[in-house]
């Protein structure tokens, strides 16, 4: 299946392109990335030999007639622009936030500018509809890194805590940030180094968070939300705990999870002694949690990881793409992390 | 001033000798650590080249009679029986938690073993009455380091958050973990990984928090505590969220956190624009934080950074013992941390 | 093909583990670990999830009559008395140092006991004859990290350089040292610092080197060897340098190079401009190189990159595999890294 | 005395205000830094809490006349300039490299634009009369980091090796690389991965080298350098070797070091056993060596670590301004580095 990569040359654009070199199924013909058009794709991405030679195109290259699949994995508000070139049955993945809210509000208050509107969420885990839903669509807007850690971990809990008030602390690698020269964002400053950013709640995958959460709690859900960078490159680590409507204890939680997921190839509600880590889902389309009750405060913690670039983007993007295309969910994905 | 250390073999030990070797006052003339007796200071620290050719005692070869001030930094349970030994007039800083703790059950139940007893607590800034308090003493109980993070930063707050249910979710670089031969401890498994750890909230330093905060808000606090594991040497960031009494904006609670904090120097509330990070704070004695409303849930959120090998341990003890000998409080000790 | 991989416990087997979970012919059908027999694959390595619920066996409860392919990942000394399980016929990629050398007097030097023989040297990309070699036999030693980086970099130029007198400077990651619970491997000691180890040329990837190296010169090779402990999980970057024969420009070399590694899949001699960086190959099997002329000295200087676990370890093996097995040389091998 | 620090926004501009701030004699009365002026100091160095409130002044605002010492940590080729605007009998050290080479072609060569002259090499270790060449000037050229790594290692061997074909490949944190906004210097890229730069001999810091070393052996010295950049914030580790001339054991290197070192405060020649580590000197004014003979090859091998804000820059300059204004040479620096 003839496949388009837009806007490759950032992280996740190049997290896209190293899953599919091994893709079944998907054969990437058109790589696409604005400013670094006639540029070697090894230029930007050395890692990436399986495209040595190749070069960026720009979109106006692309005979999208020609094209089936398209992955877009562009800043948020040009993705619509794009769109309109490409035919109406092309099935798309987008990675970015600009088909994710339904809210039009929340939109212009997060992010600005103009709703280009909502496409299903690409999240098959969140629920059985869910999964049944994308599998309907040729259209499907990708979840953000953060909101797929946090809205997964809280999924299963959502009738047994008081949703109106969940505190979430989640720290990301730097690639979450973006492949952008900052001086925040060089080595020297991150390495050795935690530090808090978008401080105080304005978070913009908090509505997107709220959105997926309210849908399946069927009442609306407030999370405060706090993010860290952290010195590593990749993963997220998110912690979140709401208060419990009735007491339950450790195990009855994790029953509770581990009943949620059971079924779920690329979720693990790990066994009751061990803990998610970051580097165990590196490069790989697992999420990881665990789940406990911390009885002193009658709150319900529960710990996610996932690699950003991973289940937080590319690989569920694939994932997606491989369900409305009607391919084995799981084609050319790894469960398996890294590991160190 | 003579001055002992006794445990100079872990982390703590060492940067009690790495600042004391710059002290104006105190002049380390015994240096113990019970399994390394024998061995060169620099065998097990090798940048300590200040004490180069000099050999680790055992406790029993030093004669405190000749001692007028020693650091303990030993693990717990093991101060009784050492302090035994040592002149009941001699001052002494212990910065293990063997006298934290003014509740015996609460020792029972986190630590295990007999409470050996109650020191008054060394947390300067805890409050006016608190520095008061430790001037007139001989010996001091120094805080852990989550402990000085989490109660420093929710202190300026207990009149205006619920108490009874404060959040806090914070990342420890290795260090905190000890100089401990453990594989989870290992580069191969910690670096480029996050990973939470006492979770469910069985951290031993609760109880402690819980006692510190209490005493200024006058009324029982509750904390909810996940720890975290970060792939870094040093430093410890807390993120702290309770839900407000009453609606309060973030630059009111700025205001609220800069006068609370206005005399002291070693504790910065950082411009609004500004936010804490561990490598700013790195073998400082500083405590940097930062606080906001998150209107959206109506909770104050508070990030917090430090040293947990200064503040959050040796430097903190030297300000201690510089209080209770009478010198200058800040004898000693350096503001400013490494940066980069 | 049923395959067995024996020593499961480490880096390298559970890198091994991780890459045959996806290679599409070799299906692994007993996992053993002698020290954690009876144990979770998972609890030693939590991110091979395709293993959830499997346990490490005795080396005793696996029927080898019934396996076809055995990769041998065990400390050196070892391979010997468990060889001497295995029918003769079955195929055999030992990944320790047992049978890489053909000198028993080097043996003994480096390594102590007794010599258990030498098998063909499993390095393909070493010439055409070595990759034929290969093809013939049934055993195959797998080489070293170090010796695979340092041999492929100094192969092209052995008729242009002074071969003895070839100067190595190469740092690995810290799999290179073993999931080993020692204090100079946890993370405290190792993050934000560089060591050297094993220091004035007694490391025992040397004369493994200059076995294969003098193999293709058709002299004798000396190579004087510094290795050093980097911060970071993975990957080898080889600095090697030696005088030139005779005076050559950067582009020479350059053309040398890539013409000599032009049919190979797994070695790329980068664009002039580019560097190898281990990050680059994280994960897979590759070997990037860069080739100039010291033109001050008139001195060949060759950096050579690659995953110690990957193209240094287990996917070598793999590669080794496919060639004794007659499969695809590539098979379920990956050519681009992680990258970040 | 008065003391002004011109380009404080970099990594050694910094480094040099950390430890002026603490520093008995010296006191900063003008911070300037070109691009930021009329920014606070802190918006660039959070760390640096001494200086809470004050702004980076331009040039143009100091008054000169009422400044006893400055310090210049400007890009190169800005130094001239500067000067011109400074009486001539302040007392002057400039970290940059304007006034370090002799040679005016080697300037044009490496650097490019006019060569503004030499002063006084500031390394007082390279021999007795460099130190006290430096006591007599009032205007200091401080190493570069690299330089004073490499020159201090091989300076006791110059009469026992080939010095004309020292072998160099030495590591160091992102610092070295300057406080810039460049992708590959972008922690993403840089952390988990190591890199050569200005590969092939053409590094600006190998003419001072030849120079300093050429000086003390009185012949030509010629360095092959390979510099490589590690993932970590500071610390450069040299590896250096050359042939010896003729045999010389372990042992007897090692003898040689320590006599020629004997005397040095800020240079420690380890124990045998004993390798150096950049964390160990991270913070301080330490130069860390090891030396052995590789008896296989003939080579002399020395291992050098320092802190290039340290004694590579900052702490440097500061051990300079002390012997030239007549304080004791290590006032205001530490022996012992941050170890971890």
């Amino acid at each position: 299946m003839k496949t388009a990569v837009i806007g490759a040359s950032g992280y996740a654009g190049g997290e896209l392109l190293r899953l599919l070199a091994v893709h079944p199924h998907f054969q990437v013909t058109a790589i696409s990335a604005h400013s670094n058009a006639g540029e070697l794709v090894t230029s930007v991405h050395p890692h990436l030999t399986t495209h040595n030679g190749e070069k960026f195109l720009a979109v106006s290259e692309i005979d999208f007639s020609d094209i089936e699949l398209v992955f877009i994995a562009l800043p948020h508000g040009e993705s619509a622009s794009l769109i309109a070139k490409i035919p109406s049955t092309t099935k798309i993945v987008d990675l970015g936030a600009d088909y994710r809210l339904e809210d039009a509000s929340a939109w212009e208050k997060y992010y600005g500018g103009v709703h280009a509107g909502a496409w299903v969420y690409g999240l098959p885990e969140l629920s059985a509809g869910q999964r049944q839903a994308i599998a309907k669509e040729s259209k499907i807007a990708n979840p953000g890194c953060y909101a797929t850690a946090i809205t997964l971990g809280i999924a299963p809990a959502v009738n047994h805590v008081d949703v109106s008030d969940v505190v979430v602390v989640a720290a990301s690698g730097t690639t979450g940030a973006g492949r952008s020269a900052k001086i925040n964002l060089i080595a020297s400053e991150v390495m050795g180094s935690l530090t808090s950013y978008k401080f105080g709640g304005v978070h913009q995958h908090t509505p997107e968070i709220e959105q997926a959460v309210s849908a399946i709690a069927k009442k609306p859900v407030k999370i405060s939300f706090t993010p860290i960078l952290a010195p590593m490159p990749r993963g997220i680590l998110a912690t979140i705990t709401a208060k419990l409507n009735k007491p339950m204890n450790s195990k009855e939680a994790h029953d509770l999870f581990t009943k949620h997921y059971a079924g779920e190839y690329f979720v693990d509600v790990l066994p009751l002694s061990q803990m998610p880590k970051t580097g165990g889902v590196t490069g790989s389309n697992k999420v990881q949690m665990q789940v406990a009750v911390d009885e002193h405060t009658n709150r319900l913690v529960i710990s996610v990881a996932l690699d950003n670039l991973g289940k937080g983007a590319a690989s569920q993007a694939i994932q997606n793409a491989n369900i409305i295309t009607g391919f084995h969910e799981g084609s050319g994905l790894s469960t398996d992390g890294l590991g160190a």
